[in-house]
């Protein structure tokens, strides 16, 4: 067989940090990532990709230097590379990020909120 | 402003079709596309690519060659490159799926089930 079938509520029980983008599924050179998010991040972006933002629950703000934007469960949104962007929330976020293998969650920024990367579940 | 929130129901809802992948947004050179499938597809492979599958609603069952998987809403699977597959369904199934721009449905098989590629909506 080649590989498993990927539950998402099965992979976001298993996350108690915030933050923490664990892997789930890779594609080619891309990574499939889920993390539980909450609160304000940082400003970032990444120079080298762009960064595809999945909201499987909860609401999510993507503040960006010109406005913002707002998704709910099943909308995804597309941030160019390069874009500042600054993820923020009221509550718990189930957020799936897709983005090439290598990509770390705070860009080029860095800073505390930069996570392990590369890190499965 | 840089690109438009993505709601997965509104663009299903602008799908009458089977089988048709329709590209709702693009990540460096890849696509995500949306596609309602219902029946039997062709035995295909894509042999420079991985294809990833997440189902938005329904049952989808992808045959192996030495086997089979079995996906629900908030599942995902991806088939390696150059794996024979072929998706199979009882109802109609809401499906995502992630690969390189260009990528086309029947990968190298072809036949009449060959759907326009790069169509939007």
């Amino acid at each position: 067989m080649t590989g498993d079938v990927i539950n998402f509520a099965d992979k976001f029980d298993l996350i108690d940090d915030r933050w923490k983008p664990r892997v789930i599924a890779e594609m080619n050179d891309y990574q499939f990532k889920l993390a539980k998010i909450e609160g304000e991040f940082v400003w970032h972006d990444h120079e080298d990709t762009d960064e595809a933002f999945i909201v499987i629950d909860g609401e999510l703000r993507i503040e960006l230097r010109d406005g913002h934007v707002d998704l709910s469960a099943g909308e995804m949104y597309v941030v160019p590379r390069g874009v500042e962007h600054r993820p923020v929330t009221d509550g718990v976020v189930h957020l799936m990020l897709i983005e090439p293998r290598g990509t770390v969650n705070t860009g080029v920024e860095g800073g505390e909120m930069t996570a392990d990367n590369d890190v499965w579940i």
